[in-house]
């Protein structure tokens, strides 16, 4: 019994990922508390996010235009390519501040029970940059079977390659607490331990 | 370093009640997975809650014309006003299907330390209805403090008019178990005990 606008608007908000009757009703209602222009600003992304948001030519990582954001900058160093399953990969890495080469996203990872195969990820494009001169591949992908998987297949398939393939390194992370780090990441930290000393 | 029209539209949705960062960006990954149409539908109910709808020149409900729905129906008892803290209220009575009256939305409910007082509240509104003549106000907010103030404010007010002014029973929730009910609830079942034999 609410008007059909607010309705609407609530069937809209209940698309959203984990939002259900209650959420998108309580979105809605907030929704009516916004200004005019908190309204029309959400209305002009959704626009132009469904109109103009494509994925880099080069990298697949999300993009206005043809190239991305990261490819066109003159700085980056094109000869390393640090390989992450999404955009939202791209810009954890880019909060570093550490990373200066390039990216690829691949879309997913290998996951042959939810019928994800090689074929569905951008690999391919990323064997065809490799193959035009490349340094450096930093797998960059979650440390799960799936990511693991994925990074042994595209490991095999740069095997004839010419570049050095690296991953990232598995160990504690910082602030956490021993006791509270899992066997599996202790197993990798203490295999991974370095020489401190002279 | 997400493209612009991404960020704003992560800005948008965190906006909404209890969303942060992450839960933004997962909506507006999932945001660019909806087909076009779904898109525009969301654009669209975005649109006409924002110009469309106002409330009720009577109750206060959510409306997108001058009368809401239910205070349009030529069937509705109109000498019977059910007074609910906010539209959401509307909707749940009108899913019992039991009402047949009609509502009073306040908007709220009193709590001097949040700020809210009575005038703060649509509460000169209903007092005027009762005076235009109106058989039963049933008080329906919510068994909290600041509900229980509300209703005994309202009561007050309506202490020398000529209407019954009654408030929804209390007690124990249907399909619940009553090991789990708390102290106040048993108190109030008790207490409105009712004789089941002749």
């Amino acid at each position: 019994m609410y008007p059909k606008s607010f309705e609407k608007l609530i069937e809209a908000y209940k698309r959203l990922p984990g939002v259900g009757q209650k959420s998108a009703e309580r979105y809605a209602f907030s929704t009516l508390d916004w200004d005019f222009e908190d309204v029309q600003m959400m209305i002009d992304a959704l626009t132009q996010v469904s109109t103009n948001l494509k994925k880099c030519s080069v990298c697949n990582h999300l993009s206005e235009e043809d190239l991305c954001e990261i490819c066109k900058q003159e700085s980056r160093d094109k000869k390393i390519i640090c390989v992450v399953q999404t955009s939202k990969d791209v810009i954890a890495m880019e909060k570093t501040n550490e990373f200066k080469g390039t990216y690829h996203v691949l879309g997913g990872v290998i996951n042959t029970s939810k019928g994800i195969f090689p074929e569905d990820l951008n690999i391919d494009s990323l064997i065809d940059r490799v193959e035009n001169g490349i340094d450096e591949v930093i797998l960059a992908l979650d440390p799960t079977i799936d990511g693991e998987t994925t990074s042994l297949y595209i490991t095999s398939l740069l095997s004839n390659k010419e570049v050095n393939v690296t991953r990232l390194a598995h160990g504690l992370p910082m602030g956490g607490h021993l006791d509270y780090a899992d066997e599996l990441t202790l197993t990798k930290a203490l295999q991974g331990r370095k020489k401190v000393n002279e």
